[in-house]
């Protein structure tokens, strides 16, 4: 049985207090969610926000594979016309699919509207009818449907069959406020269901942690749309998480969900979405790192015995992959498939493995993480069994941070570096320190490798690790580099950010020099 | 009815790829879930752990008002006796309560344990019975429980049935995988209660997005112990929010679950724990600021109008409050209420409104947010306003920040400051270059404002705003400040990690003399 998906990861996703898109950040993330297979994808409408910037025009313009865009407004206002209505004139004017929400509660037509219950209804018939009489397919959202299907019934589905009447194609039940718990959501969707016969849709919000659990329970009972946000993001506590929905409904429930063989790209798909809405993934169901990451010693031994011993499902199935966490207490299994890498043949009881694993621990105390930055811990297993010696040292470096009242600060750094007894001096000169710290350190190193001209820095995060010494915290740096083929992570870490910033572009420098020595030996 | 809370925030919490603890951090959470009211506190194993710091001897001597210890460990290892168990023998010589875990799903029998069946019970009967013999309470967890019970019933069951002949006080159903759903929680509690006539408990993860949804769903058929972790950390994609679970069966389904007016510290608690833990609480159910913020022009005027429109309870009731939120398309209405803490009588109507949300809107366009940092909304509010001459100007800085190979990095500041005509010059070392801004900020404005030496930084945020630039990136740092008396918050944005953090700064300074002045005049 098909159910389909509605993204509102533009619309209800941009009321998240921490998101902000641009108009190539909503470009991307349609391409995204059209690449995914999502069947319809909403959009906000340009009435309310002043600072549009062309995106409608270029909407126009994208050709969609799969997904059909929705444009999203309201019902008319208390006392206006349809016909002078300038949202309800957008939607007609523009899109080939349209939602619009109406109240279904009476406490908001009372307290909000300020009108009378009738006065609601004939506007959400009049809106109806004129989207349908532009020839428009209509999704209906029954705003704050469950609060009003608890308080006042006979009301809330009063709305609905006005909805239906007046032509709408689809009819949306939403927990607007986030409040309602699944087994009175399963009992309004059963209620519904003897008096409306359109397809049904559900849109849930996360304020009581059961926003998906709520959406798993309308489908039960009958609903065959599932409204949501890839991560989860939206007002307050967020809206139902599409990524997980869509993984729980195609995979765990055997529905047919997305088009044939994409469901392996929703774990690429919603990190990526995730790096646009800037948002961490950090412990997401199914798609983030963690989702299939093993930490303790006994459960990674199981997991490399039988991966169902301590996973719901095949990780691969939905493009995730196992990883197994290096920490305090995780045992030699854990490190050994990465010691490997660099010496395939290592006996797991080779002393070696115990020097390794004290070395981890040592560094871990410092407050080194090496979870992410695997192409720093490959340098450190190297560095500890005599596998190599480093391209290049940083003999020295000096950064001037200077600004005076009303001017901009200015960074320059002054380095000297030596290659092979060597020596080469750089200067540079930034608007940032640590971007002029990466500068002078290639602008050193240009001359002996002229291969690091292809590298570039993809992502740069700071976090502080105790942030409760404040500003004398410690703070660990990550460095995504790529040379256009591969993607590497590096760490570094320091009371001083600046200190810890260098160490992380040293090893993505250095990891990047080994990567191209093991290329030429091949 | 009462419901028991089970805490694993230190145990299972502690098994998050993001979390580690130290002594003192174990020592304060324990506080504080007493404080909350929680009814079992579980710790982990020193056995378990090589890195021991006297943490259990420290716990002996702590006196909780409320909470019980629980020491955890599992069943004998296959082919020993409980007698030569270093776990049990912890146990049953720790705490008056014990948890221990044994397997109830025959994979785990076959292909983990690698023993039979029998001797699976024969080891979970004998665990049980050594320590009801050294007299404790029992919690018997029976681990994978509801993967058992859906691929071997009959086995599931008479693990249950072997834990409670052998004395078990308490049995916990387990879905360690996460995998599970609502509907097969509650087909499977309801098997149980057939067969097993002791409390039941439910322990759940929240791989599917599904954590608290199940244990609602197991409370519902018949549980009367929710175990959880406070925010919902642990392994993978975490443990059952107990957070929420508590909000959720008191406040929203009135069970009797907290002591006696203990529910309105859970905000505050959770947050202090978030804190110890240093993960974010952004957008958590119930806690979170984000969870009674509101954003949107529209919302926000209902909720103005009557809360009950957009908020699904009262968030007092658990301490937290409602914020309305700053932003791009938040109207006069969200912004009136701040200006008014420093114009009381500011008309909504007057120009000045408009001027301010311009201003602001201008300043959000530069990487400013303004949700957290209101001590910052606050000066730029009295600057636009003209209410308010900066008591000191910072005329220079000059930060030198170097390093020489095999060296520690150095940091020495350079600062000239303004007050009222007369400068005032100050220098300082230090191994960060954050910390040293600081102290030469603070050591060339103390002669003129000896109340500053109360001020102390107690949280150092950075937000790297478009990962994607990588090092050029525009950098946002937030500070919290404290006298001992208020917490204030202010922002600093930057391409230069450095300026924006003497820009904050400068704001927590100004921030207390201005502070210090309403309070001279009251």
């Amino acid at each position: 049985m098909k159910i389909f998906t509605y993204d509102t990861t533009l619309r209800d996703g941009a009321q998240s207090d921490t998101v902000q898109y641009s108009k190539n950040d909503k470009l991307n993330i349609i391409r995204l969610l059209d690449s995914l297979g999502v069947d319809f994808i909403e959009v906000d409408n340009p009435v309310y926000n002043p600072y549009d910037d062309g995106f409608f025009e270029e909407l126009k313009k994208m050709k969609l594979i799969h997904s059909k865009i929705v444009a999203f407004g309201s019902t008319v206002k208390v006392g206006s016309s349809p016909e002078n209505d300038p949202v309800l004139s957008f939607l007609s004017s523009y899109s080939d699919c349209c939602a619009i929400f109406g109240k279904a509660w009476d406490l908001h037509v009372s307290d909000v509207l300020k009108t009378t219950k009738e006065e609601n209804l004939h506007m959400i018939a009049e809106s109806v009818k004129y989207l349908k009489n532009s020839g428009k397919y209509v999704f209906f959202d029954a705003e704050h449907f469950f609060d009003g299907w608890l308080s006042s019934p006979e009301y809330a589905l009063r709305v609905l069959e006005t909805a239906q009447s007046a032509g709408a194609d689809e009819i949306v039940l939403c927990d607007t406020n986030g409040g309602t718990f699944p087994k009175d959501i399963a009992r309004a969707v059963n209620d519904v269901k003897k008096h409306v016969s359109v397809r049904l849709g559900i849109h849930t919000h996360n304020d009581c942690a059961l926003a998906v659990a709520n959406a798993l329970e309308a489908v039960s009972a009958g609903a065959e749309l599932v409204q949501g946000t890839i991560n989860g993001i939206g007002e307050r506590c967020g809206n139902a998480d599409l990524s997980a929905m869509i993984a729980n409904l195609q995979i765990k429930s055997g529905f047919d969900v997305l088009p044939d063989g994409r469901i392996r790209s929703l774990t690429g798909i919603s990190r990526a979405i995730a790096q646009i809405t800037n948002i961490s993934t950090q412990g997401m169901p199914y798609i983030s790192r963690a989702a299939f990451s093993h930490k303790a010693g006994t459960h990674a031994d199981a997991v490399l015995k039988n991966p169902a011993t301590f996973e719901h499902i095949d990780p691969s199935l939905i493009g995730n992959k196992r990883t197994i966490l290096l920490s305090e207490i995780s045992g030699k299994s854990a490190i050994l498939p990465i010691i490997r890498r660099v010496v395939p043949d290592m006996d797991k009881n080779s002393d070696k493995v115990d020097m390794l694993l004290a070395a981890m621990k040592d560094k871990e105390a410092h407050g080194y993480r090496y979870e992410a930055a695997q192409a720093s811990f490959e340098l450190l297993i190297r560095k500890m069994l005599g596998m190599y010696t480093p391209h290049f040292e940083v003999d020295l470096y000096k950064l001037i941070n200077e600004a005076k009242l009303g001017e901009e600060c200015k960074s320059y750094v002054f380095t000297e570096v030596t290659v092979e007894n060597q020596k080469e001096i750089a200067a540079t000169m930034s608007d940032g320190p640590v971007h002029a710290i990466d500068e002078a350190l290639r602008k050193a190193l240009r001359p002996f490798f002229p291969s690091l001209d292809k590298v570039q820095l993809i992502d740069y995060k700071v976090r502080v690790m105790d942030n409760r010494s404040a500003t004398g915290s410690t703070v660990q740096v990550l460095i995504d580099s790529t040379d256009g083929r591969d993607v590497w992570t590096t760490v570094g870490v320091s009371i001083d950010i600046i200190r810890a910033s260098q160490e992380a572009l040293i090893d993505s420098i250095e990891y990047k020099l080994l990567k191209d020595e093991k290329t030429e030996t091949r």
